[in-house]
């Protein structure tokens, strides 16, 4: 039973908030807004803009594509603001010409050698869920037409080493496929981005992603124990191994390439078996600069907690975490192995002893200890129901004309407090001057012990007809604000189309050279997601 | 006041075993090899056989460079065993006709202009420790001589940000240059691979260096925040930041590039703070596969010792840690935030049930505690010692006929007990077949949640005049063995010219035509360190 995805919003059509839930949003809004937001019709595939295919396959590539308009349509973008509000206006300019389910490596091997014949350009797809454009490719100059390459029908576990604990996986699994097969085995993958319900194991290597893990294994980088990638130009294989230092790492030159060197197969990658024991905790602060300070003392205690969120007031408020206008640090640590007692008690002592206050006792769960998982801290289920639903509700505030987007960063803790500051006012200075009013709100979603990775959403009343534009200054001023006061273009976020011109500031330009040479010698006719991360080749 | 460095043997003249040091060696040794190896007389420079320069500098080179015959000696070779044994046999072949110490980039960027014009080989130089003949350059070919870039004279911290622990030092520091110039702020590296005394940051870097903690940290790309190379093309830098998912990671293209696409000149690098408690214990066990079981449910338990040292009963022996044929597990965690009786506790608790055996109580040692930091673990103190004096010892062998070498890998855990039996046998094998005897002992240097890397000692008498051909072969025996049973090329050891040909079977070969693409566009004459991982160019 395919559950069925929206062609326009977020995530499946059966979980888009309800009228009566987007009538409430609308109550939470007026406040901060002055009046309610409309209720906007929500649009129809029918109404849709879709352009007709370009190109005919072959018979045997026919066989594993379609030109289905539902398919097509939810191909086309990722999920960022602009795809949505494109979606709900009915723009599909850019709707792949047929999508394609390979089933296997020799299948992408024949849609690389077609798409190379007849100019074609090709974009890998996991779970669609990209902010960045990483999978939005209007075909113009040399291309006659795009292909998409869905790769949800390879998505098995293939083989699980229970001594090594590690699973050879195939790229096209998303979050939850992939915590169903290792169930059996008793592991877990234990990597949780927003996106986990959708994206899928290739998106997440092609893209970088952050997950559960606040800190030391904070990317999908620090579980690939080796990848396979398949090139135009052949297969890319890595040996699995625990750890190298026989040259530049291989796995790091796949990890991050955003389908424009090859197409991710499998990897084997490190899993975790369930933790037994948890705590959890929340502190208060009355200033973000003294929950900062914390933070800062927590990354670099090497007590590794598990989750080190800290939410700035209007975050803590967003999200319904805490609505006195606090500053909420929500801390947890996990194992398998032993209780986590004692470090979530020197993580307080260091909290408090900065001037945090602890409202409720830390909660403590353990295996079977069924009281105590259902007494569980409520601030930090809040966060976590609120976490996985938050790019439903985006698109619902898209349908109630209000612009709702994030973007994020990472930057030394040195720099953190004027880069903020920069951000905060240039993307609020935006907000007010194209659209009347608006906010930001922060929070860190991993630390380090040279820096945060800070988080940002911004919330305005959007003008029917300008949110292109308007979306665009706010990303530019966020961007700008970034990149001159030290920051990075993207801690998990990608590159895609969005960033490139922001990456380009960033990245030695000798690096790019390489990149683009090592493009030609994978891609020799650059088929593969023009335009996403390396500037389209002519 | 300068102290001199032997022209053959490892570090310092003044530092080499004493001839009475020898002969307590040769008793020791005796009883394995049924008769006391002999004492030859050392070698001196003035018997070296060091061809003529063959080129001469422009004026302003002249004026940054030499061809003082000691210099070029120990800027001849790295310090692995055929390194040692030619510089003993005082063949100096392949000594660099000048050896330069550019003060600044600008006049790096004049060798390389220099270099290029005249056909020369430039080959980077840090504390020359390698054991893979990575600073190994004969001119042949296209080239009409050897330049060696000594980068000592660029060694300074040049700044420290104390908030986010991270400091800006030069590349050619070396361990003692570094650990001065940052306990001024309080700070350390931590990071201490066996050369720690000669090697640099930049060499460290060039080949992905394995340090101080046994997990998490193991190597130095985990400490490095950015890096700066310069090439021939031009300068390669990196944004100094805490984290980035932004395209694939342009400081893990530098780390392991050992000097085949530029210099590097400096790096923001994480550094620590001094730890304040310590605790140390050794668990004996009666079989090895005890010892593996439990160093992999360490590597998994996520305590994160720091130290996790699994000693093979021959390994105890040759390091004097135990006398008595026992499996030793060296044991140890640190912190400068919180005392960590509690992790030691815990990883006790793992390994005694499983048959671990404590026999002296755990040392805990905290800031100000005299009397428990001068009662500190006697195994592990006389493992620290034995571990920086080790190469001095391997030299001193070489001047007594005995070949004693070391190669390392890592593999899942999976595959540990088939590709351990297999390198011992293999190794055992051509020891007996070449030289009639020897013996091969194995440690765990570093241990991850999905595998081990073991690290093997190899000792044999060797027969004059055929050292380099028993070596190759032992060598190639090794490492048929790794890539045969799914290990790497090496865990920290690097590539160099030695293990290249292994390294091919290893990598994916889109890689290696990636690297190779990528190395004509930084260094397009192809003058860096020709042949050191990658194979020359023509």
């Amino acid at each position: 039973m395919n559950r069925m995805r929206s062609h326009w919003a977020w995530g499946y059509e059966d979980k888009f908030p309800s009228d009566d839930t987007r009538r409430a949003m609308a109550r939470r809004f007026a406040a901060a807004f002055g009046q309610a937001p409309d209720i906007l019709p929500l649009p129809s595939l029918e109404a849709a803009k879709i352009p007709e295919p370009r190109f005919a396959p072959t018979p045997e590539l026919r066989a594993m594509g379609t030109t289905d308009q539902h398919e097509r349509a939810i191909h086309t973008y990722g999920r960022g603001y602009p795809d949505v509000v494109r979606g709900f206006y009915g723009d599909f300019a850019a709707a792949p010409d047929w999508v394609f389910y390979p089933t296997s490596e020799e299948k992408i091997v024949l849609l690389y050698r077609f798409c190379e014949k007849e100019s074609i350009a090709l974009v890998p797809f996991g779970g669609g869920t990209s902010v960045v454009g990483g999978v939005e490719c209007a075909a113009h100059g040399r291309f006659r037409g795009v292909a998409c390459v869905d790769l949800s029908r390879m998505a098995k576990v293939l083989e699980v080493d229970e001594t090594s604990r590690a699973a050879l996986i195939q790229a096209g699994a998303t979050g939850p496929e992939i915590a169903k097969q290792l169930d059996r085995y008793g592991f877990a993958l234990r990597h949780y981005p927003q996106s986990f319900e959708f994206s899928t194991l290739g998106g997440w290597i092609a893209t970088r992603a952050g997950g559960h893990y606040a800190t030391v294994y904070t990317h999908i980088d620090d579980f690939v124990e080796s990848v396979k990638m398949v090139t135009p130009a052949g297969v890319f294989e890595t040996r699995p191994v625990p750890a190298s230092g026989a040259g530049p790492s291989p796995e790091r030159f796949v990890l991050g390439s955003e389908g424009a060197f090859g197409i991710i197969t499998e990897a084997w990658i490190r899993v975790q078996p369930k933790p037994r024991w948890r705590a959890s905790a929340s502190v208060h602060f009355d200033i973000f600069e003294r929950g900062v300070e914390v933070a800062r003392l927590l990354a670099q205690s090497g007590l590794y907690p598990v989750n080190c969120r800290l939410l700035d007031a209007g975050e803590a408020m967003l999200h319904q975490v805490d609505d006195q206008g606090r500053v909420v640090l929500l801390l947890g640590f996990e194992s398998a192995d032993h209780p986590v007692q004692w470090p979530m008690a020197r993580a307080l002592a260091i909290a408090t002893d900065l001037g945090g206050c602890c409202i409720d006792e830390p909660k403590y769960t353990s295996d079977g200890d069924t009281a105590a998982i259902e007494h569980s801290a409520a601030s930090a289920s809040a966060w976590k129901q609120a976490f996985f639903d938050a790019p439903y509700l985006g698109s619902a505030l898209v349908s109630m004309g209000i612009m709702c987007d994030t973007f994020e960063t990472a930057c030394t803790w040195d720099r953190f407090r004027a880069m903020h500051e920069a951000i905060v006012k240039s993307v609020s200075d935006v907000l007010h001057k194209e659209l009347g009013g608006g906010f930001v709100t922060c929070r860190f979603t991993h630390v380090y012990p040279d820096g945060p990775a800070p988080y940002y959403t911004f919330v305005a009343r959007a003008k029917p007809g300008t949110e292109l534009e308007a979306w665009a200054a706010v990303k530019a001023a966020a961007s700008d604000a970034i990149i001159t006061h030290g920051g990075t273009t993207t801690h998990h976020h990608a590159v895609g189309r969005v960033h490139r011109a922001t990456w380009e500031k960033e990245r030695p330009p000798l690096f790019e050279k390489v990149l683009l040479t090592a493009k030609h010698e994978l891609d020799p006719i650059g088929i593969l997601n023009p335009g996403c991360l390396l500037a389209e080749s002519r």
